[in-house]
């Protein structure tokens, strides 16, 4: 492979991993939707928030499935930031919730708006 | 909703969830594939490993894309990890081949034996 054969392999690959980073957004976002659901049945009928059991249900669901070529520390890093983020989401919504901002305009303007919330 | 009903909502959101992340676990796995493309085509043309600008490129792509309800903060970090791990494996690879085990039978071993790859 010479210098520009090389330069147009990988652009094509780049161009193949943005197309994956979208469809990795797309559900990411969609998982962020279910977790705030999730939250609103356990807001609603009272259950705790904060099930570590669930937690290892979610890791061993991937790591049990992984073919590779991710290593499994790999995997467990990723889906340890991804459900860190989703508390974080939750977290936010639960103050939102007390503060008394969800009615259904402010729910409207938060999926709106959502991308532009800063969750530290 | 009654205590019941709500459980029953929870199970069919985790069902959810749980379908949502073998397909962003089928994601990865694709992506660490074209990674690994890109390390090959890198070490035989002798391009530069890394490459900040293009890390900014992939967050610009999901950042700017993004419709929520995922905060681009929390969005980010999930990527910064993504990447993070990825940059694991191509370090992981580069070791494999200057040690010599890029011959076709150890490649399909690594394949098949990839989940089980520790990658600190």
């Amino acid at each position: 492979m010479n210098h520009e054969e090389a330069i147009k392999a990988l652009g094509d690959c780049r161009t193949r991993i943005d197309a994956v980073d979208l469809e990795i957004l797309k559900l990411l976002n969609d998982r962020t939707s279910i977790v705030e659901e999730i939250g609103r049945i356990k807001r609603e009928a009272r259950l705790p928030i904060y099930e570590p059991k669930r937690e290892d249900e979610v890791f061993r669901n991937v790591t049990e499935n992984n073919p590779g070529p991710l290593p499994q520390e790999a995997l467990k890093r990723v889906f340890e930031r991804i459900i860190d983020e989703m508390r974080v989401v939750q977290r936010l919504r639960i103050e939102e919730e007390s503060k008394g901002t969800t009615d259904a305009g402010s729910h409207a303007g938060r999926r709106l708006g959502g991308a532009d919330t800063e969750s530290h």
